[in-house]
């Protein structure tokens, strides 16, 4: 199985951008994405990253004022050494042509988001599992998080309610679908809340990196649980 | 095993306020509470209410502007014939109460959240089956959306971060603990935002009972999705 993350660290995670300096978004994003990379491996396979320029590891000059909490040279090291496809088109165009181009070489591929905090390999493995032409982890939001393509018929529409879109494309090329049910793979990290699931429920990079960066489960007295940082 | 659902129609829902008038809210909360009945009686079981006072049907006078949209006289016969305890206490005394009770009757109890609009059986069924003397479906923000209890040293605390404090009180208790990873568990339905997921994900009375509301997907130019209503 062919396995192709897309990432950008072009102004990432911009929603996060009232919690999270520049800087911070970018190391929080490597953070997941290493996550992401991570479980991938541990169900077996090699991911292939999908992005808009090469990344760069130096980080640009932002001038911004927080510094950020670092990110470990291993980390660092083990991203560089991922194949990697370099497309700047919109996403949406970049992973169909990562799939058309792929589908001969390996006849089953996913597609798996980078901002997947509470990915795990157990939770990848049900996906991967799951019967269908087309498999689909739906995203909180009506998006799509990670999918299996078994079927050249089936191209992807990331814009707007995914999750609705990509049933209807394989309805209509009669393919089959398969939803799993995951609420691991249904979180992608986009808000200042989604940071109470990566707290509550990560073992991973990313959830270490918010808890050196000072963030913390936060209760007010009406009972009603967030995050805040010290 | 024996299934516990508590509900209450004080109020309820009261974080819909801003999308739905008081007689809705009620509607819309029995409507889910049908279909979390139905998940339930989809695994074979039967469940048992638990309700700070008797359940009345006909519905208070609000003198609200709002009529609602109607509930099925089915779905209240239903609900009218399902085995009820009354207990006026908070929620956590409750359930304590009503498992301390019912823990010789039945050395497997389970208490499943009303407001679990995409609660299926098979979602039902991997909690019901998942190990650990206690088996938790968390909630999305922290809380505990359903759990199954197989020791009586187990006892509950509703207020808070309650997923972080169930894994505290069986930790303390020596008690293993199982996670199920479920969207569909983890979605209680308390916010506008989660009518999206009901829209998207539903397929009982709830789903139904929004859509006859006037309510559909929406999505903005910038394509994010939402709702919006007629």
């Amino acid at each position: 199985m062919r396995i192709i993350v897309p990432f950008t660290d072009r102004d990432p995670k911009s929603r996060l951008t009232p919690v999270l300096s520049t800087t911070e978004r970018r190391e929080f994003a490597l953070a997941m994405l290493c996550d992401v990379v991570d479980a991938v491996e541990g169900v077996g396979h090699e991911p292939e990253l999908l992005v808009p320029e090469p990344l760069d590891f130096e980080g640009p000059a932002t001038g911004d004022d927080a510094p950020g909490v670092g990110l470990d040279a291993d980390a660092v090291e083990r991203l560089e050494s991922l194949p990697a496809t370099v497309d700047d088109r919109p996403l949406t165009a970049a992973v169909n042509a990562a799939l058309d181009d792929g589908s001969d070489r390996d006849p089953v591929q996913a597609v798996v988001m980078a901002d997947l905090a509470l990915a795990t390999p157990t939770a990848l493995r049900r996906l991967f599992a799951a019967g269908g032409d087309v498999a689909i982890a739906p995203g909180r939001g009506g998006g799509t998080n990670a999918l299996v393509v078994r079927d050249p018929g089936f191209s992807v529409d990331y814009h707007g309610a995914s999750y609705r879109d990509h049933r209807r494309i394989a309805a209509e090329a009669d393919l089959p679908v398969a939803v799993v049910d995951s609420m691991r793979l249904a979180t992608d990290v986009d808000e200042p809340s989604d940071l109470l699931e990566v707290l509550l429920h990560g073992d991973g990079r990313a959830r270490r990196w918010l808890v050196d960066a000072g963030f913390e489960v936060g209760s007010g007295s009406d009972g009603r649980v967030g995050v805040r940082r010290r």
